[in-house]
């Protein structure tokens, strides 16, 4: 199989920085960057670009606004091969503020939201494109929306000049199955407009559900270095890159990134496959409900957990 | 989807045993088999039923042997409702010492095989029948046979009255796509007869590829708790059995064992995703040169482990 349209983002450092609130020195990101270029992967998205007056800076690390200052000390000046990605939240970040692409490191402003925010988040979107950057729409939570909800979203998407549109499963509760039935809807709804697919690893699906998606046409994969992200993380960069066996991939500079960094943080953070973070896989809930279970002190006791999220139903543990 | 024919078989003492040679105490293996029969899971497979001349007692513990007396001390007499399997590897058992099934409290001995040992595999499989146990084969390395050795060897399983053909992903290198294709040979070869999945998960692709293989029609599915077993572990039986959505499982007495024994027990012993695994699975190669790196000084220079496996090529990597 030849993947020659395929583009990786590597996400570490901005859905890794939701377990430390974004507090990665710039040393560390440097790394991720330059590995990430020596493996030839198409893009790396380095952070969120949010606005502090949502986000007060006493709270978040310099990776939840990704100033253009902090990329450029994190790159050390010269860019590398890869893209720089950053992500805004729709309606928690501060368009008017962005400058324009040729006076940026950025190349590309992915816009997250959720289905409620779709005219805020094309709205950013166009300006974004406007400004001279690629752009993406990534509908989170794709899971919890449903299909009427969905319907009118892809509508709105397919009038808009919004380029690529990314399935996300943020719960990591979508089974390969799953992961079909959406990619068909959104190439229905946008014919012609390329998909891509964030998944996460509550069930360990990352990976498998990356490559559904890829089976069903989407041309732009996520993934994560030794999986690291949000709860039970992402799509392993590692894992991905071997399967699209393309001469442009190398595997070695991630793999040495994981000996140096990523198994020392491993033992400073939590992430991966952790029984609750499974259960709210299989519950299709929002993982904070386990991550505060596994900060109590019965955090081994995974029947009770299954139990109480079992009878608060879905829609209460997903609750904000 | 309905999965009425459906069944699952717990291997966890059996595959994990390959992790400390097969030394679980009889008290551990019975919580084992009272966890299975209380979630409702139709088999589990408590160990090896293979021969003392072949694996001296010096070297393994019972559950190398899995004799008739060690089960039932191990299960406390009474039989649950799940049904005992053991696995005897063709060529280093003693099928003329099994007592008949009348006589013994297990009920399927599941007879392993690589490809050039069919025929001594349905040897001792239809002496099995004849005892009267359930059977199947299980049809190891499936990823290292050629097309024309497949082909021979399925085609003697179709002149055979073996009821039931195993894939066996033993290095976990196949990605889903290949286990469509592999179903789907061995269903052109077998028409009719019943396939299960036995898969390893040094990709995080056992659940997935269990999946995969229970969309071409797999009907028998092995699982283990929290996916123990040799190297990378199997696909995990929590995560198995919430897909299945039938009201015949219950996950709360596998979730409560994984608190109170399986945690405890990954402190002691190592298995899961770690990245020389995850380097044997891409490089379709036997873990053991992954498990011997892993207790070597250097054990977190993944770039230089990949570099030496790559250089000798998959067979020398894979050459007992």
């Amino acid at each position: 199989m030849v993947h020659d349209t395929i583009a990786v983002l590597d996400c570490t450092v901005r859905d890794g920085g939701l377990i430390n609130n974004h507090r990665f020195d710039h040393a560390f990101v440097g790394r991720c960057y330059r590995a990430v270029c020596a493996a030839g992967v198409e893009y790396m998205e380095i952070g969120y670009r949010n606005s502090r007056a949502f986000f007060p800076p006493s709270d978040y690390g310099p990776w939840k606004y990704s100033d253009d200052d902090d990329i450029r000390r994190a790159i050390g000046g010269e860019k590398g091969a890869a893209r720089i990605a950053v992500m805004a939240d729709a309606g928690r970040c501060d368009p008017a503020g962005f400058a324009a692409r040729k006076d940026s490191p950025v190349d590309l402003i992915r816009v997250a939201c959720y289905v409620h925010e779709m005219d805020d988040a094309i709205a950013t979107a166009h300006h974004v494109l406007d400004l001279g950057y690629e752009t993406t729409l990534n509908l989170m939570a794709v899971s919890h929306a449903n299909e009427r909800e969905l319907d009118e979203a892809l509508a709105k998407v397919a009038a808009s000049r919004v380029p690529l549109l990314y399935i996300v499963d943020s719960f990591g509760s979508l089974y390969p199955e799953q992961i079909r039935r959406l990619a068909e809807l959104f190439q229905a709804a946008c014919p012609g407009r390329p998909i891509g697919i964030h998944a996460h690893n509550n069930q360990q699906l990352a990976f498998a559900n990356t490559l559904e998606a890829m089976r069903c046409g989407a041309s732009r994969l996520d993934s994560t270095i030794y999986g690291m992200g949000r709860g039970a993380g992402n799509c392993p960069t590692e894992l991905l890159l071997p399967f699209l066996r393309q001469t442009r991939y190398r595997l070695e500079p991630i793999l040495e990134l994981i000996g140096t960094d990523f198994i020392p943080l491993r033992e400073r953070y939590e992430w991966g496959y952790l029984i609750p973070l499974m259960v709210t896989g299989v519950l299709d809930a929002h993982p904070r409900s386990a991550i505060q279970f596994l900060e109590g002190e019965r955090r081994n006791d995974f029947a009770a957990f299954y139990d109480t999220l079992r009878s608060m139903g879905r829609d209460d543990a997903a609750a904000p």
